[in-house]
């Protein structure tokens, strides 16, 4: 029996590796540190400061999270306040809901950064359980290095943020290094920061080495350029760097990502996508973009799909893509053959994509890239290229500012993920959202343009274009005044036109008597639309008065 | 009498260039196209888009903008729709007050972006006769060159954003590339946006050469990375490229910047700056900053000088700088010999503080470089050298949003300048505000910490720390709902401390119940604050029914 100088009080039996493993693991050494997940579980204290690997519901580690929480779940650990666990957990973005989300339910979460996915998650962040802060996805892995999210930690090895790291992998090299799955995310920095580090190797995912190309993260001051001026530029290697003096334990991980299906296209979405479509190809003719466009990011969702469906169909040739998430209709475009080359930090295919993508692996392995999410959402390198950056919104107000976090102000929904890294920087920021979303009573009870946005992500000073299925509007060079009058004409259900128009009337009116009109407002209606909502299930006011 | 191909109907007299003129102008070829801006005055059309060169009130064309509001003045050409004129003005940010606000006085401004300074300015934005538009400063000059703010321009060549770049230079090399005063701003890209160039060789502000680290400005998909890792490193050259077949005419120019006095210290702004001298004391002890810190960025204002002035005489030695502008207490910096080097886009002195830094020429010039605000507002470097950003706002709320431009959310002071720049990408990100302002009948009818900012600058995803002069919150890697009660605890006046504790548990409580306490709020009484200054002319709200 093997264990490590740093975990010495843990029962194992001496395992023996599968084939499968053999194959995958090149550093002979950490198969001594093989062990069963069940036999780890006692080392996982309360308050421990936990990272693990993955990025949106892909590449995280499955058996080791489960294995505790199946402790915690059957052992009944939670009713006692002795023998209660609560974990600090960071992870790059959302992971699968079988460990993320259960391990909510369990009440397992005291504090969870920066993006989650996940009812139970959800739930307990709302309800005051869980310690939530959204945080610029590019920014989240500095400043865990930095020491900003281990301030108040109690217990553990002063120097680094987190007790653990538990991270995926689909192979390791004769370095020790870690070649990851189907996503980068914070991986190499949750590595870095943490005291003991976990390995699943994932034996039923492919090997994908060569897929990643992972760069060195240094701190300031000794911070360099990336050197990135095309999205297939490499600045790394294919692994992540491992300090193997550090790794706890090897696992053998055989489950899959569990990825649902994409969301499907509407003929909202797809009005979208349309009216989007029309005004690149305006861009193209008046000369102020290329040809085959600049660098594309696009988020998730139905619209997202649509676009990049419509584009698969469209009239650019050697597209290029500088992403954080390729969803499935990425696939439809390479193989239109519109789309020369595509980068991002995570692919969150459904699992029939995943299956036909690892199937033709040969015919993509070439014309991809994984990288780090802090390389992925870098504004250096997001305004060097001049990426064309599409993202839906909860609401946008009349001027333009955008709430892409809180209903109704106060609910977090999933956070803030990499949409102000893109929308910040891009040459041209889009905002594209449905006119109106259904309310319980009313199939336009909610209006997505607002007086004032409840919450605010995205500020004025950001945003360059609102597409709603009604039109679009280009903000480009306007003032505030300009602004909410194009964006009520081109983008606001006709349900709300009319209220819209007399809240900005009404405001210009009582602005300007006050010598105040350049960005008008009725402060005391300001979330009217909202306050109607709470009460009569709508936003459809009966008045401004 | 000389005229260029591109001006042809313009009556000149033949002018002998002054001894000054003749040893800044080293390309004789310019010579020729001397002018008097009296003659030059009939060029410029209604509906013109025009170029300034300037920064913060230093560096802009002093005599062409005098010379066109004297002849609208003179001839009263403003009374009568068929003559009057109104020009849409483009400079880096504000310039003085005696031409962009004599503009604005005689209603000579349509659209003016994306900084300014001035009362009949902020009259006219306010009152809707100029269209205005803050846009962080870094992207200002690019979206220019995008040809952003030119998509609905009427006449002039279509290919150039602008009509006119009117720019200030203290010297003209033999290449006949402009060497700047003391600002950059977006001078380059003004310039290249230009169909006609008028220089403007200031021969009373010293020949300024070697200052400026100008560098070439590229468009998607050719930038490049910034070859920058430390505050002194230099990318370019020391003058502005000029195409000389655009250029019109040259005038000379005698009158000093139009600065005034720095705002003086006071007991608050010296708390303050004791405050965050500790914290970055701390920071130090605790292995999280170097012990000669990251390169500053500080704003303008009294909070600003207390703050260099209190590093003057502070505990860390080589320090950088790595900011917008530089105010007189820097000259106290560089002398105490604590700050090793500065680098900004403006030098924003008193004009005591000016002479005594032409004077000592020699001291000062090699621990100087300015730069494009492009390059010095440049997020990319900004997160790169892991700058430490410290901004005034107007306010901030509970959950650490922040105003820095529109009184009671619709009333434009002066724009949003780089402040975000640099407070979404530095490695510590600090607003610093008094906790309160005197109101006319209150002394602090004021409180600069509210329920919510009643407009959003920066959001909470881009602030560390909040300090006033009652404390210091350091909110990193705190959720919202910690947050709040740090913020009221540490920094909010003591009038308003219960008022604020007060709102958050209520909304706390009503949010808790329908399962959306992420952030909680009370939307119908958010901007109560703000009502009810409006009404009884000061915050202190008597309840939150």
């Amino acid at each position: 029996m093997y264990t490590t100088p740093i975990v010495r009080n843990v029962s194992r039996t001496t395992l023996t590796p599968s084939a499968a493993l053999l194959e995958r693991v090149q550093r002979p050494a950490y198969l001594k540190r093989l062990a069963r997940p069940e036999d780890l579980v006692p080392l996982f204290k309360d308050d421990d400061y936990i990272g693990w690997s993955g990025f949106t519901g892909v590449g995280y580690p499955k058996t080791m999270p489960t294995a505790i929480a199946d402790d915690i779940e059957s052992n009944n650990l939670q009713a006692d306040p002795a023998t209660k666990k609560k974990f600090n957990l960071f992870v790059g973005a959302s992971v699968g809901p079988e460990v993320e989300d259960r391990w909510a339910a369990l009440d397992m979460i005291a504090r969870r950064y920066p993006h989650q996915v996940g009812k139970e998650v959800a739930k307990g962040i709302n309800a005051g359980r869980i310690e939530f802060a959204d945080k610029h996805l590019s920014m989240f892995p500095q400043d865990l290095t930095y020491g900003y999210y281990n301030l108040h930690k109690k217990h553990g090895d002063p120097t680094k943020p987190l007790d653990w790291a538990i991270v995926e992998a689909t192979a390791i090299t004769p370095e020790g290094h870690i070649v990851p799955g189907a996503s980068v995310g914070a991986t190499p920095e949750i590595i870095q920061s943490a005291s003991k580090i976990i390995i699943e190797v994932n034996t039923r995912i492919p090997n994908l080495q060569g897929l990643h190309d992972i760069n060195q993260s240094f701190l300031p001051p000794h911070r360099q350029p990336y050197l990135i001026t095309h999205p297939s530029d490499r600045i790394g290697s294919t692994a992540i760097p491992v300090d193997p003096d550090r790794v706890v334990a090897i696992l053998e991980s055989t489950k899959p990502d569990n990825t649902g299906l994409n969301a499907p296209e509407t003929d909202s979405s797809r009005a979208i996508a349309k009216h989007l479509i029309q005004f690149l190809e305006k861009e193209v003719k008046d000369g102020r973009l290329p040809r085959s466009l600049l660098p594309l990011q696009s988020g998730i969702g139905n619209v997202a799909n649509s676009i990049i469906g419509g584009l698969a169909d469209g009239p650019f040739d050697n597209v290029q893509v500088w992403t954080e998430v390729l969803q499935d209709t990425f696939i439809r475009f390479f193989d239109s053959g519109k789309l020369d080359f595509a980068t991002a930090t995570s692919i969150r295919f459904s699992p029939d994509a995943f299956d036909h993508f690892y199937q033709n692996w040969e015919t993509y392995k070439n014309r991809l890239l994984l990288r780090s999410q802090q390389v992925a959402n870098s504004p250096e390198i997001i305004r060097r290229l001049g990426v064309i950056a599409m993202n839906t919104p909860l609401e946008v107000d009349i001027y333009g500012h955008a709430n892409s976090t809180n209903a109704l102000g106060s609910r977090m929904l999933n956070g803030l993920g990499g949409s102000a890294d893109f929308l910040r920087n891009a040459k041209i920021s889009i905002m594209h959202t449905p006119s109106t979303r259904p309310s319980k009573n009313d199939p336009t009870g909610i209006s997505c343009i607002v007086p004032f946005a409840s919450h605010i992500d995205q500020t004025e000073h950001d945003l360059d274009v609102i597409v709603t299925e009604q039109g679009l509007a280009d903000l480009r060079g306007l003032s505030p005044r300009e602004r909410a009058k194009l964006i009520i004409a081109k983008c606001a259900h006709p349900d709300y036109k009319d209220l819209l128009n007399e809240y900005y009337d009404r405001a210009l009116h009582e602005c300007m008597k006050r010598g105040a009109g350049h960005e008008p407002h009725m402060l005391r209606n300001a979330f009217k639309f909202h306050t109607n909502f709470m009460e009569h299930g709508h936003m459809k006011v009966k008045n401004w008065d």
